[in-house]
């Protein structure tokens, strides 16, 4: 697939400038590690935790900066973007620090802890049909009104470069790493390991982690192209989105391989990862965890990063509880 | 009250060995911080998260001096406690660390998760009757037949000490504090801190904070004598046992005030812990924060640093869900 003629591939001289940009505005997260899970998966396992950063997710680091890239005229009509998730509350956080507009469109179904939360951070919400068309013709129009810059949740070249700061710092605080390991969704956190890892750290083998519900991200790279699914139906909704062209480039040419899990593998992980780590996290950062479980020929013995994508959970409705 | 001859009250120079001692065997923690629960409080809180050291809880640190503090006759012999909560638990993993025998009596009515945890930790459990006379004998046969050494949840030098390096680190962590807030029940965690602020930090106002349906502590305060209730019923349920005459020493002479908050309150706190610090903590760690939420003419304003002291938790039973 080609990349089109406005989309470049961002370089590691991206990550190195994006690094330096958002380090006001991001944590430097911190690495746990547990003796227990270490001995269940027979190998050595670290979790940097994204759920950490202040708007719960590593999406954080995409979304500033996008936003503290801008130049003043693009910041004074601010930025816009559609997702019902992780990427509208870190942009709207972004926006926010940054003091400039954020539009984001949301299905009208979204939770409205998310919306709250949205709108906690200064950003302004335009309500869309659960459907793509009404998506697309509701963004068109926020878009026009308010000449937002468009910050896409993964298939751009600022989003990816800085979410390869996250695998750029775990690299720096956790030596000798065989592999490093993270969800799957869009691909924005992969590509963007897959940067920051051919860049200065090509010995280490990246595997990506997907719900068996929603595993078009794997049967794309056994394709050869993307194949996108309609709706996916999975506890993980974080990964729910199918790859795009800019994602699909660092898949296609650096993951070693994608591995998936059922829903209550996804699950017993999540909790265990509660219990162990004693984080909250969400069941999409679980994924990893559930698949270096399922498979100990691919992990046993080795060193291996997990990257903890984020911690919004919705503590009223957890998924081994009644509700 | 007079201290038992036997009995020494713990200095500065203790809480600096104790540290060096033990700095190999539990976790430097981390301080989190969250803009949302500043706002809340109107003043600047740092979390000091004793729910990351390994076992799950800041009583490793008074084991684990304990445990390696011993002579090599008392190491043949090991330990010996009484305790259906995270003095057990750390204990047992202290002296599994050190590779010396661990017995605990713990009520047959324990929550099997804790009691598997001791065993997994390679401690030994003997059961009593959930009474305070059942205890007691089968305690002294269990030390009698074993030749253990006692190590007090609380009432214990070296335990006090070992708690103190928590505050020693967090002094360090985090400059110009006004205030240091912990949870009290036996007191242990607290005369730490009031050993440690009296030693070198004595501009900072000690709080303690205790559950309504179990404040023993403030009253003993109110009346300066050690009053023990018989059986308190709060969800906070390391903080139900009593003060005992070292830990009412350092609390009758450095402790500004005991604050205490309601079961609801201790919950919602709780719940805003999990979702704005993304931590699992466990009732007693929340009892600071709803105290401090309650009385913002003490706190608003000022640095305020707060122990979270742990964060074993039954995921099946959380106390905002039904079961």
């Amino acid at each position: 697939m080609n990349i089109a003629a406005d989309m470049s591939i961002p370089t590691w001289a991206d990550v190195v400038a994006a690094h330096e940009r958002i380090a006001p505005h991001i944590r430097h997260t911190e690495v746990m590690t547990n003796e227990d899970l270490d001995r269940q998966a027979g190998a050595r396992l670290f979790f940097k935790c994204e759920n950490l950063q202040p708007p719960g997710a590593f999406k954080v680091r995409g979304a500033s900066n996008a936003v503290f890239g801008l130049t003043e005229d693009q910041a004074a009509t601010g930025v816009a973007t559609h997702s019902s998730g992780n990427h509208a509350l870190c942009l709207a956080y972004s926006a926010g620090r940054c003091g400039i507009p954020c539009n984001v469109v949301m299905p009208r179904t979204a939770p409205q802890a998310k919306k709250d939360a949205v709108i906690g951070y200064g950003g302004r919400i335009t309500e869309c049909e659960p459907s793509t068309s009404s998506r697309e013709e509701v963004f068109a129009r926020v878009v026009a009104e308010s000449g937002g810059d468009f910050v896409h949740p993964y298939n751009d070249p600022r989003v990816i470069a800085g979410q390869a700061t996250c695998s750029k710092e775990f690299l720096a605080q956790v030596e000798n790493l065989d592999i490093l390991i993270a969800p799957i969704g869009g691909g924005g956190m992969i590509s963007g390991t897959c940067l920051t890892v051919s860049s200065i750290a090509p010995h280490v083998k990246i595997y990506a982690a997907e719900p068996a519900q929603a595993d078009d991200a794997m049967r794309s790279l056994d394709a050869g192209r993307i194949i996108a699914d309609d709706a996916p139906e999975t506890i993980a909704d974080g990964l729910k989105v199918p790859l795009k062209e800019l994602t699909w480039h660092f898949v296609s040419n650096h993951v070693t391989d994608i591995l998936t899990a059922s829903e209550q593998e996804i699950i017993d992980a999540m909790k265990l990862s509660w219990k162990r780590l004693r984080q909250v996290i969400e069941p999409s950062s679980a994924v990893p965890l559930a698949v270096i479980l399922k498979n100990p020929k691919t992990f046993a013995g080795k060193r291996v990063g997990t990257i903890v994508t984020g911690g919004n959970v919705d503590l009223d409705r957890l998924p081994w509880t009644k509700h």
